[in-house]
């Protein structure tokens, strides 16, 4: 299985590139932002594509040609300027949804927040609603697509170390998750068809990640 | 015909507050953010309501339960903090579409930008592309929807005295139109039903206001 991972520069998106790269039975394609963050990714051994979010579809998905799942973790996060939330965060995410089906691919995994409802934009504080508002309206696209998606809606993320262990569900209380996890969890989630047309919130928890995501 | 003027207290809310009054057969309620705002449209007679489009889809409804339109004209403009740009012109509007279902309002007149493909946001510089994309978003849903909309797409706005005089089509010469000209637009985008469905760009030209709407 070859995945193209768009956002493969952030936190997520490194552990990703790194733990599919692992697996005997998969192949990342890690897509950038600048050419000198490829030797990363070379020294992995991944494959990487130089394609900008705020490009044209075409150019992404000519990127997205022959892989068999695309993930999107790219994000302009909730620090980033609120210009870039809505172009990156809802934007790109639907362009990339669009060159995914241009490109004949079928596997789609959203990595969203936390919780992305239209009552979470009304609680969220003024600076974090534009962040929550553009992954509502992603989050809204994909499950109106028929691309086969999964969208990952993850706790807090830290930068501690990968417990290997997680709780995962519908809905599940809020707390925090190490990014390492988030990444196992992708990887978990493109191993288990079971997930397809699903969507789940996760922390950290006690419940061996496999285990979890099968439970979907 | 009661109209609801969302964004009332704007440039072209104003003057489309004012002419609503000025027809026999048509009443405004201006939906504003402050209340105190509301003089300015009750010495026009017009009903007001003080309602934020950050406020949750059950108060906007509130507001229009009763009427027969809903124009939407609230923009947190080109000029605004694009953290205001996704929230009010692309959730605002939503919540709107939302409400006026809600309220059991068929009919809904969105003003658009000139431009809102995707192309247009591509070739906006970055400062303006978070706005088209906001209304690329707002334009989408609202044609997903089974309101009787129509999507008005204006030109330059200027703040020029109306002319009474437009060329209004599907695509037209990019170009200026007053704001007052834009006002008029709409109360005969209302007065014309021919118009549902039905989008238009729309610049200072040659043609009769009502001439150039009935065309469409």
């Amino acid at each position: 299985m070859k995945v193209l991972v768009v956002g493969a520069n952030g936190q997520i998106g490194k552990h990703l590139v790194s733990f599919i790269q692992d697996r005997d039975n998969m192949k990342a394609k890690a897509m950038i932002r600048k050419q000198e963050q490829a030797s990363f990714f070379e020294n992995l051994g991944a494959e990487t594509a130089v394609v900008d979010l705020e490009d044209d579809i075409e150019t992404i998905a000519e990127a997205a040609k022959g892989v068999d799942a695309v993930v999107f973790t790219a994000g302009s996060g909730p620090n980033t300027g609120p210009d870039k939330t809505i172009l990156i965060d809802l934007d790109g995410a639907v362009k990339t949804m669009e060159a995914a089906k241009a490109a004949g691919v079928k596997r789609f995994v959203m990595i969203s927040s936390f919780d992305t409802r239209r009552e979470a934009i009304l609680a969220a504080n003024s600076s974090f609603a534009p962040y929550v508002a553009a992954k509502h309206y992603a989050d809204e696209r994909l499950r109106s697509t028929d691309l086969d998606y999964t969208i990952i809606h993850p706790g807090k993320l830290t930068n501690d170390g990968g417990t290997g262990q997680v709780e995962a569900a519908i809905e599940v209380e809020r707390g925090e998750i190490p990014r390492e996890d988030v990444a196992s969890v992708i990887v978990a989630t493109l191993e288990n068809d079971s997930t397809i047309s699903k969507e789940y919130q996760v922390v950290g928890g006690t419940t061996p990640i496999q285990d979890a995501v099968k439970s979907i």
